[in-house]
């Protein structure tokens, strides 16, 4: 059995906490909090909830930890710091920094000799293996990605932070106009307006200007000024009884042409429809701490992303298992 | 440069060779043919058609030999061959003979210290290798397959057969109701006749009886009986017109469920729409020549799969360009 550590027991450490009693290989042992310990149940009996100040003392104990924080202050501290002691995994998703994470948490991985796995997940993770395959199979053409219908939980914060507002939860929405396009081969051109629109329902205190709010939604720059947004308002029994799981999804199309003059079109599309986002992503690091494990134990240290790992080394199955039964 | 070499020049030949036309850092060197080479002509001014009896001595001009022959009768005997002087790639596709396809070419690779991958294509392939992912991601779950619409050629070639026939066009094509029920989870069981039809366009003699010729492609064992058949009877025009290219598709969809009580519910959806089907399997071949040189280069060698190749060798661009671009 693979021992899997949890740092971090919010949406996504749930998730991987339902992920590894979904596989027959591995076992959680500790779930780290930085919380006080008594205060965070979780729900595998066998594991044991620890303060993150025990975190380095128990690494004797540990095989892979899985880092649950968020990508704009956790991570960057954490996965650097704790790939000294542990093989790690994160879902880093800050797209422009993923550079200098990967040259961080890589100094330290190649003096502890331990794996880092970083920006695992959906997007980054099974939408950029997408990618990179479809562009190395059609080198001639054009990637697509388009996100939803799902919660953008960002946006839905960048909501709650307008005076007034008490909740929000926006959709971000792909224009299936766009996508149909895209489909087809056509390999159209989208403006950021053309390819998403934004849908928010928002609960507004009772004395608040509803039409103010909507302005400042509509308005506020990068987050909703180049989409086409709409807004409703609802109460918070309706907020509670409607929007209170965390779909999204998604697809990743790359149409490109073959032939000696390219004469020939080709459509390449991997999509998601997940019905917890949180849950999914979870158990795609659960798999990536599969292979973590597996490549530490082979010799194999540094920082690795999603690109750098064979597919074989994530399933709990056997190399001549997966040849008779998927190749 | 990567210098490569086809060893059959058919449609998946001529595909490969327009492959490598549409990279930068691999160059066709040769042809080898089992034709007199003096009647092949290809569209690569710079490489040299060969006939097969020269092709070991050309073993030091070549990193890469991608082999282009049939599953059948070729690749058993081809591939197991070649890998004792090159680093070869095929697409053997006899599913349920790969194992023992990969022990023969393994054999002889572990003596000869090159790289074989095998089963290259798309199915086996980019399927498999997308069966693979969502198997390990979502562990509770089902997989389906469905191809086309798409020319059969193994199906076509069957009624060809048949007397009184001068030529015929299968298409595999889902059925469009099991497909739908899939994408939404609904988890179906489905036979083969729900899941696939059968539609023949067939050219006879003057002659021929044709509610015959219907007949015995409709109770053909194997190949049509269990599905459901429409045959229609065209000229050699309009199977000309109408029919001459080689189209293919198809998605691989594995919907599972994760959570405490497993109570969420994921739809993975990997699809392709190919114009050229000998195109796109060329495409995926070269694509795996270039890893199969870099892994040769590293030190590696052994049959490998789809399943065991870092998915960052497949593409031209460095390490450092992918994760800043793509990941």
């Amino acid at each position: 059995m693979i021992n899997i550590a949890i740092l971090g027991y919010g949406n996504l450490g749930r998730g991987v906490e339902c992920a590894i009693k979904n596989t027959n290989d591995m076992k959680l042992s500790y779930v780290f909090t930085r919380r006080p310990p008594e205060t965070v149940k979780i729900l595998t009996e066998s594991a044991t909830v620890c303060h993150i100040d025990e975190l380095v003392s128990k690494k004797d104990e540990i095989d892979v930890l899985i880092i649950c924080g968020g990508s704009a202050t956790d991570l960057p501290v954490q996965t650097p710091e704790y790939v000294k002691y542990f093989n790690v995994i994160d879902s880093f998703d800050t797209h422009a920094k993923i550079p200098e994470h990967f040259e961080n948490v890589d100094k330290n991985a190649q003096i502890s000799g331990k794996i880092g796995i970083i920006s695992v997940g959906w997007d980054p993770g099974m939408f950029s293996l997408n990618r990179l395959y479809a562009n190395a199979v059609l080198p001639n053409g054009q990637d697509y990605t388009f996100w939803g219908k799902g919660v953008s939980q960002g946006h839905s914060d960048a909501i709650r932070r307008i005076d007034g507002v008490i909740d929000a939860r926006q959709y971000t929405v792909p224009v299936d106009e766009a996508v149909e396009s895209v489909r087809k081969g056509e390999n159209p051109t989208l403006t950021t307006r053309q390819k998403h629109t934004r849908l928010c329902y928002v609960v507004a205190e009772d004395n608040a200007d509803k039409a103010l709010i909507e302005k400042q939604i509509k308005e506020m720059p990068n987050y909703f000024a180049d989409y086409d947004t709409t807004v409703h308002f609802i109460t918070m029994e309706e907020m509670k009884r409607e929007h209170s799981s965390l779909p999204h999804g998604g697809c990743v199309i790359r149409s490109g042409k073959t032939g000696w003059e390219l004469e020939n079109n080709h459509v390449i599309e991997y999509s998601l429809k997940l019905d917890s986002n949180p849950e999914f992503t979870a158990s795609v690091l659960v798999a990536y701490a599969r292979a973590a494990y597996r490549l530490n134990q082979k010799g194999e240290y540094g920082c690795k992303t999603v690109f750098d790992i064979p597919p074989a080394l994530l399933s709990p199955k056997s190399s001549a298992e997966i040849v008779k039964e998927l190749l």
